[in-house]
């Protein structure tokens, strides 16, 4: 089974609990993915108010986070869920820590996208936090199009993406390194660039781990520290796709 | 209240099933710690053996994580619990991602301390990391004391070093750079350093969210972005100290 809805219960009220749960989700989503789009616009037109924005504007992730991990607590007491009914609410709670983690690496980014702004910075530097933050980005996108739809082959085409992502952050750090050795001025301003490109790497990460939670929700099975294999030869996700 | 026992059931089963719970938190979390001093130990002696150690051995840390994750859904199925015994799964279920996190930054380190050590590093760079290393050491000893007593007064005590940690870590990243410009040849060995200087940072912001679980078990509030001056006005730990 690649997908799974919501159970229908007797209790329309349950129903609409659940199916309000994975909408606040969605939306907490939503506000980190605008919030990755603003610090991606920031960085390539040096726009310091955009990123002065980013760097300020967390608390509203950080809200949403208190507020779905209550209804969360709420249904766990009223309802005691079992079965999928119960995977899906620990789920939800365990994907809203990472969206919470990845509004934190992005807030980071803006901070730091507002000392790389301040200086006339040689574009070059921008070139990879620019590549790595829109490869997550679409990372960040498919996993929660993924979620949206409960589809786990979906998810786990995001988790195939990390050790391109592993090779692109080796590439990046080598290039900044070179800037560093040609112009040891410019090593405070490099290493902002270096901690952003970090940041990014580990909004994948966190992008990876949601969709593991997907592929527990759906298949029953907790899937972290799982290789890519073992998962593949176990729900056959490869000899799925089309 | 300051501390917090699990409530005595009617059910023995179910205290036992609590209590162990707990203990196997600590057991992770002792493996963690165990991991955190190794890797310090590599640092301080050069030690590429032991940072091969800690670079491979992360995997008992997963694997306690999920069968003590797989514990908390057997009681939620299982026992339905409310109130405290219901905030202290959640405590728990929370509390072991953080420390399977902390893992991976112990792993992280020892993978960049086996870089440290293959070349002749001035032991300069070391001071810093080592000073970062020993201070998060002591916060992840601390907040696994307050978890064994489910004490919130310790918790937040733990909370209170985040601004100190902070600051060390600005000042140990100026320090880092000056070596950098000083001696551009060393960059990429440097960078290694601040990598680590980070990742020992990171080890101190979970420290520092365990506290907030056992706040959260304890006080029954969700303390996560509340401020220490907010946290310290609704449950005068300041006011208890002795």
């Amino acid at each position: 089974m690649a997908s799974r809805q919501t159970p229908h219960h007797i209790s329309q009220q349950f129903d609409n609990e659940l199916n309000d749960l994975r909408s606040n989700v969605l939306a907490m989503g939503g506000l980190v993915e605008d919030h990755l789009e603003k610090v991606l616009d920031a960085l390539a037109n040096s726009d310091s108010e955009l990123a002065e924005y980013v760097a300020t504007n967390d608390y509203r992730v950080n809200a949403l986070q208190v507020e779905i991990d209550e209804e969360c607590t709420g249904i766990l007491l009223r309802r005691q869920p079992a079965a999928g009914d119960l995977r899906l609410v620990l789920a939800v709670s365990k994907t809203i820590t990472d969206l919470e983690r990845i509004g934190d690496e992005v807030e980071k980014v803006g901070r730091l996208a507002l000392e790389l702004t301040t200086v006339e910075s040689p574009k070059a530097y921008y070139v990879g936090i620019l590549a790595m933050g829109n490869h997550v980005k679409r990372m960040l996108h498919d996993v929660l199009d993924a979620f949206a739809r409960m589809d786990s082959q979906a998810a786990f085409q995001v988790a195939k993406q990390d050790p391109e992502i592993d090779a692109q952050n080796n590439a990046i750090m080598r290039q900044l390194i070179t800037y560093m050795m040609e112009d040891p001025r410019s090593i405070s301003q490099v290493l902002n660039a270096v901690l952003a490109v970090r940041a990014f790497e580990r909004v994948g990460d966190h992008a990876d781990n949601i969709g593991e939670y997907i592929i527990y929700f759906v298949e029953g099975k907790d899937v972290r520290h799982t290789s890519l294999e073992e998962m593949d030869k176990e729900f056959k996700f490869s000899a799925k796709e089309k």
